[in-house]
């Protein structure tokens, strides 16, 4: 079975090898694999962000662990969730959040149960000491439901949930600024259907209306400088300007509100 | 069965995390090696390379995904090659360059069979979409012939083949100048046999004559300043200065040509 | 069966994705682990830290590849330690210091069967053609003894042992400045019973006495400025300062003596 790994610790430390030998140790057959070490340290939103962009992927089953975790040491919950054909394991801070939007049908379960912890855990790494043995216990056939009780009021980040206010309209919110500086947006092709994008729906993103849609990147070369909206690669809408940054055109930034009229 | 990954993605993102489940959603049977993803971005040549320099040790039935990609959403091929006992798949680009120098006898396939790609093919990310769950399946043994047709006008990079220009005369090239300056050139032991070096080939690589071999990088202090040339560790002839950069003594880098006369 | 990697290599080359390569062309049935490859290059001191305090996490049988390497091409060993249920396979220049004190009986064996290495041997690439297919060996089963002769003489970093001098002294040092500044020293709880600590044993570090011992790092806020003992997630004694650099404050560095009078 596969383990991923997605964490804010960076490669040059111990963390992450005694994180992947801590899954091992729960359950040495599983593939442990990568998704990133390199979240912005503490940046619970970015780590939500890329979990949701990369998870899907994967075959169902897979257990996903992700530790961006500034509360650790603190009362913060650790938490296993089932979702969407997957399992995930980590901090209750909201690092799930996205989980929750695309499974409608998610259970949540606080970590308890401490017969799937290391034998001695440590105030300051949890990841090696819960996360990882919690994830290796699953990955080998654990119920998630031995883990601990069914809880319900998890943490869910504001920005994460796409708001129906009213009939065709939808207020959506900036959850990833790009590198090259597109905004990403929660709103997904279901929340959307092409078919009205092409009957005149309009967008505003920070105080300011974005009334073009393209099917590419680089669909034409008209009009630099105007802002549009595309589908971008991790299947969400983004709004973006030919060879400019749009977060600095529009002056947007991530957690922006983002009206759609239909 | 093996899939090792070499892209240019860098390691922050989220696409690594979703090349990779796609792999596994195609064959979660599979292993997911990491070769690098910190190619220089779009450097294809670079991305041949450092391919060149490690694929061969893995065991023969490996399949190696490479992803340096500056025209995808363009019109050039996805493509599948067998050779030397390997699978390769991405782009038809020159990425595969060195591969085709190296095994002799290889096919080339045209990636048409949509039946192997993920449900929705984006425009951006073929990796994901494409070369992935192709070399997924691939792993999982379905046959590189029904990938699609055999196509034999595939990309080679100019740098990638050596030439004999007549009798005891080689014209290869430069094509990596690694971060000491040492001059990386495409002349294998094949090529050269170590007995005509010893008996007094010379070698001229930016206009200049090389007269020295040598068997080690620290065989002797003698001569500092004076280029030799090496077998590097990759099996290829190297031109280097000692504790010095080649490149900088030389005025020499990757691309130039580099003349054997035995 | 699992098999580590940590070096020194970077992950921009060629030489992780050659390494891998050459463990798997070995042993195809075996899970390749990164630990990490970003250990500051030729630092043996550091190299040695990061196994100590990952591999202890990892299941019995686990074989773990070391190559931070200065010395390859001289005539340092290549060797194979099996202790505490594990097995190190590098080279013998003090990377394995910590596995010999964690695993009171280890052996070291000196490799000198070529039979397990690569065909061609570089002078400069020992972790592809000596380490890597050692590792290989070892995990599909062939016993360490089959590698080379046992030896005595291995090299040991001065500072990885606790001395006891005398009764209820303790003379250990510093082995890791993480990047807080805190000092982790080489004293283990086994070393040290929390029962003594509490009953007002002192240590001293850099010339200055350090008094206070914490439970955790943020146990309370009052006495900012005064360094403190605390038990790190490695398992070992760190002495901190709150919100602080104890490098700073107290002037120390790696290879400070560490002396603790209970």
């Amino acid at each position: 079975m596969i383990v991923t790994l997605l964490t804010d610790f960076g490669t040059a430390d111990y963390f992450v090898g005694a994180l992947k030998g801590a899954v091992l140790a729960s359950n040495p057959e599983a593939q442990v694999v990568d998704i990133t070490h390199d979240v912005t340290p503490y940046d619970v939103e970015a780590g939500a962000f890329t979990l949701r962009a990369a998870f899907e992927t994967f075959p169902e089953g897979t257990v996903h662990v992700a530790v961006v975790d500034p509360g650790v040491g603190s009362a913060r919950r650790a938490i296993a969730v089932e979702g969407a054909g997957h399992f995930f394991v980590g901090p209750d801070n909201g690092i799930f959040s996205h989980v929750y939007e695309r499974a409608r049908t998610h259970r949540v379960y606080q970590l308890t149960n401490e017969k799937f912890f290391r034998e001695r855990v440590s105030a300051t790494f949890h990841g090696r000491d819960i996360f990882a043995p919690v994830a290796g216990a699953l990955s080998r056939g654990v119920r998630v439901e031995e883990l601990g009780p069914e809880v319900f009021d998890y943490v869910r980040l504001p920005s994460a949930a796409v708001e129906r206010a009213g009939e065709g309209r939808l207020v959506g919110a900036v959850i990833h600024v790009d590198r090259f500086g597109n905004l990403v947006t929660n709103i997904t092709r279901e929340d959307l259907s092409e078919g009205l994008v092409e009957r005149g729906a309009s967008l505003r993103i920070a105080g300011r209306a974005v009334r073009r849609f393209r099917r590419f990147f680089a669909e034409d070369d008209e009009d630099l400088g105007e802002p549009f909206a595309v589908w971008g690669s991790a299947g969400l809408l983004e709004v973006a300007v030919f060879r400019d940054s749009a977060a600095r055109v529009l002056g947007a930034r991530r957690g922006d509100k983002v009206e759609v009229n239909l």
